[in-house]
């Protein structure tokens, strides 16, 4: 089966094809922007996105949508990602007062859309902020997330590494095991 | 002439009925929730909004979408407003660091679609982010915006004082005389 992968992220091909390489499907990116609505749940978002890409290309597509939400700032910046991301990068390690909570959680949202419905895969990791931005790799939060298990940001880390606690790479395993299920 | 004013906020009612009392129009608020896109530019959401008010009434119809814009987080929370103040609130004041700048800009857009093209009328008051919550009046960044030629914030004012220096004010104040200067 082919199935069109969504984005305007030439980082994501690669990732993806690695995370989808046992699952049944023939994948092709297809870059295309779409509109995102202003909502804080990535599960809301990821469902919009799809449905648009479906009316984009009539054929079975998938997209993603990744946020981290932030305890002490009411789930903040959740959904915004890119906006707030692009604006304030690692400086909302300073956003948190000295004797708040620093828990956030690290989600991602893939929206499966096959021309009936909208499908949807979550991955998790929990995980805390950093007080200052550590690391290289600076992809949106990289520089100031803190896994659950390990004491480095996944900026410190680099991609391979990242990988084992990644929320993206649980949410597309969750969808290759549905695709495997349902395939034929 | 009839105008719309598509809203979902109660308390605007009163106050543009006042800003449009010298304007040929016969006031109509219209509940109706809009979906917002994700954008940080206030024209470009405020026509977003006018196109999908004027979609679901098929008459003319006005819109009008508000924003703080903070030169130090690169002009956030800008046009998203809500989700951003529904969550942080006055929190906000604490994320600027000692040594930065405070300025800001509070700015309302008004979109207007008369069933040919959407007309925008803009107005900004600008100022600075205080250093701490101040004042009672609660409105989304009432309590920590300080306009220029003031030492209060506007929670501090509350709202006929308010309206002296309000961005709103002047942006529907365009919009009253261009109505002037069109009708008939």
């Amino acid at each position: 089966m082919k199935l069109y992968f969504v984005t305007m992220n030439p980082f994501k091909e690669q990732e993806v094809t690695q995370y989808l390489q046992d699952a049944p499907v023939d994948l092709q990116v297809f870059k295309y922007p779409i509109q995102e609505i202003l909502n804080l749940n990535l599960e809301v978002i990821a469902r919009d996105k799809a449905l648009k890409a479906y009316a984009r290309l009539g054929r079975p597509c998938a997209v993603e949508h990744g946020g981290l939400s932030i305890e002490a700032l009411q789930g903040l910046p959740g959904g915004l990602s890119k906006v707030v991301w692009d604006s304030v990068a690692d400086k909302v390690c300073n956003f948190l007062d000295a004797n708040e909570s620093r828990a956030a959680s690290a989600q991602t949202v893939i929206g499966y859309c096959d021309g009936k419905r909208v499908h949807l895969f979550k991955g998790e990791t929990k995980g805390t902020i950093s007080e200052c931005s550590r690391g290289d790799y600076a992809f949106q939060w990289d520089p100031i997330f803190i896994p659950n298990g390990d004491t480095r940001t996944y900026a410190e880390m680099g991609f391979p590494e990242k990988a084992r606690y990644s929320q993206a790479a649980k949410a597309w395993g969750e969808f290759a095991a549905y695709l495997r299920a349902n395939q034929g």
